[in-house]
């Protein structure tokens, strides 16, 4: 008898037809004997809806309301599952963020979970019933309702593995795995039958929509066994592992890509210690979340100029922000494109691999595609470019690393 | 400087426009240096929209999950009103009744208020805030949420002034006070500056929709003093005073009248003591409400007839039980009617003057109005007739007792 963590997305519970469907597949699950915590996210289209309404009265919502809002999304999902599940004869009970209790730190919009009391999830899993809670939402110290950030029911289902020392945490989603990049975008894209934990993390990362990066991170961390899976497919889908099995052979896993990103310039900056700083200190304090950063010396040789890139929802509030900064420090210039994106291979061992870096540069360049920015880790080179080549880059990288043959 | 409740229901809040409105209200009294706590229910179709999801799934939907789903309703309007508050520079903060918190018992669906904790509330009041709590839910003892049903938010608000010992507790809503009877049945029916309390219970119990009925008995109960106003016209509305003035004049305040009704009737029972309990024992424990009952000597001496009316919506269930009762108790003949109404007229001091019975049924007997059941209080006489007389009844009685010239 396992503990299974299982957790459904919105699409997969985007009608009360989809939510008999989840129904069935925990009853499946409980029925070969394990005992199942689901965790579910709001009804596709109902988070845009809240939102809509919370906009058309504040542009930019009160943070504390907005997670009040925003948290009625999944608590409408867990009650109507409790009641399809209660419908087939399979008991369930159903629990908000709060009352699980979820605790998290006080950043609307974007909290930390901090620990989960599992005391009444074992309770009940201990009944025989199936634990139904809401993703996406907790609740801190002083009892406010805190929400995740878009995509957070992951990371409550992992939490809540982590938590209960599961057996396996799987994420239901609307594709049937992870696949060497978008197949809307390159059809010959393959699914992967496991990746690592660390390529995992940066293909979530760089903009791969399947996982939540804070999600696999938050795997890593606590070792939980990590598997994605279609709701509406058969299949085993991509179990992500922790071991790395030859790690001397170079191996692309896929290509990552991230659409909405804007990158945003200071030319000119008097080049002097703690400028990075006094730069990216302001955006962080705005609660802007910076990807790439590049410095470079400036055209003379006393100043420096600096690029980063932002998400594109934050541009013109990171903007109006580097505007200022610029004056006080006496910048040159400030120079903005909101029409980028961001392309990016992941594979393990790739760093020792000098080729792979020159093979990227050499295909992009043969399509006649300008590189904007580069960043390089252990396990990933990613390079910034216009928009307009997003599709054309993927797949001619697709190609040149012949990543629709399997390994 | 007072401490006033405001109460706005699901039509008052049911559009981002309406609730811009009310938000405006709110500040203008909080600039006449008001404290104000805002207790609202759910947009307007909003708890429709929910409840036909559940009922999609589950015919009679599980009743802890019901009110985890109904729950999401108010929820959702004390997030945007609050952010609609603080668009306009008037500092907000909502409370779910979990977070007030607002502790029930654990009948879910038809939930009682045990107490209120005030703490929260009064630090935000003594902060210069605004409160903005969720009406018509609550938490019971194990952390369930739980409502208090239809119209629980009146519930809500009352139960809000009485723990905060508020100056007024405003009941906002879309009709401008307390009529006479329905001003659409008898566009002749004139609003009445004042009502006694035991005249606003009477109305309210016989299907008046203005108030709910046990957020008037609440407010007697605490001597809560309560007005009822219109959210979108300017106006004193009524006030529900405690003084009983002039008690010996005979005074009808207005006409009641409830539509959806239905009546039951088994015949022919063998009367033994315990036989009103073995009837209605059933109903009850099916948690139907019951509304008049008549026991009347059968044909013969040996038996009993025995009458009783129900909310509509209940009839089928509770004409089931009953069969099955009357089998049981060897009784003759099931009969139900599902056409009925009942018209009551309410007014202090009528009980001594026999009169205004006599008159009422004259004025019926008149219109060609056969009486069905016939029931009466301190200071009301309920007649049930059949369903299409319900316009006419009204008319007649209105005329007849001169309703629509001040008393």
């Amino acid at each position: 008898m396992s503990l299974i963590i299982q957790k459904y997305g919105g699409t997969s519970v985007g009608s009360v037809e989809r939510i008999q469907a989840v129904a069935q597949k925990v009853k499946q699950q409980r029925e070969r004997g394990d005992s199942v915590v689901v965790v579910v996210s709001a009804m596709s289209g109902e988070t845009d809806r809240l939102v809509a309404l919370a906009k058309a009265i504040q542009p930019e919502p009160l943070p504390r309301e907005f997670d009040v809002l925003l948290s009625t999304g999944e608590q409408v999902t867990i009650a109507l599952l409790s009641m399809a599940l209660d419908a087939i004869d399979c008991r369930a009970r159903s629990y908000t963020g709060a009352q699980v209790q979820v605790r998290t730190d006080s950043a609307h919009s974007k909290a930390r979970i901090r620990d989960i009391d599992d005391a009444r999830v074992r309770a009940d899993l201990d009944a025989g019933r199936v634990v139904v809670v809401a993703g996406f939402q907790g609740i801190d110290a002083q009892g406010n309702i805190t929400t995740l950030g878009r995509g957070g029911s992951d990371t409550s289902a992992v939490a809540m593995a982590a938590a209960l020392k599961a057996d396996e945490c799987q994420i239901y989603t609307d594709v049937d795995g992870v696949y060497t990049t978008d197949p809307r975008i390159e059809p010959k894209a393959r699914k992967l039958d496991r990746i690592t934990f660390e390529e995992m993390l940066e293909m979530a990362s760089l903009g791969s929509k399947v996982l939540q990066i804070r999600a696999v991170e938050f795997a890593g961390k606590y070792q939980v066994p990590l598997r994605v899976l279609s709701s509406f497919e058969e299949g085993e889908g991509t179990l992500i592992s922790f071991e790395e099995d030859a790690v001397e052979e170079v191996k692309i896993s896929g290509i990552a890509f991230a659409k909405d990103e804007a990158k945003l310039t200071v030319l000119g900056v008097p080049d002097q210690p703690g400028v990075a700083y006094k730069i990216l200190g302001p955006i962080s304090n705005a609660n802007i979340e910076v990807d790439m950063i590049i410095q470079n010396i400036g055209s003379d040789e006393k100043t420096t100029d600096f690029t980063f890139t932002v998400h594109r929802n934050d541009y013109t509030k990171a903007m109006g922000i580097l505007r200022d900064t610029a004056k006080a420090l006496a910048a040159r210039e400030v120079l903005g494109d909101e029409k980028i994106v961001k392309i990016s291979l992941v594979g393990v061992g790739m760093r020792s691999h000098a080729g792979v870096a020159s093979r990227m540069f050499e295909t992009l360049a043969r399509e006649g595609i300008n590189i904007r920015m580069i960043s390089t880790s252990e396990i990933k080179i990613s390079v910034v470019i216009d928009q307009k080549y997003l599709e054309l880059g993927v797949r001619a990288l697709h190609d040149a690393f012949e990543l629709a043959s399997p390994a």
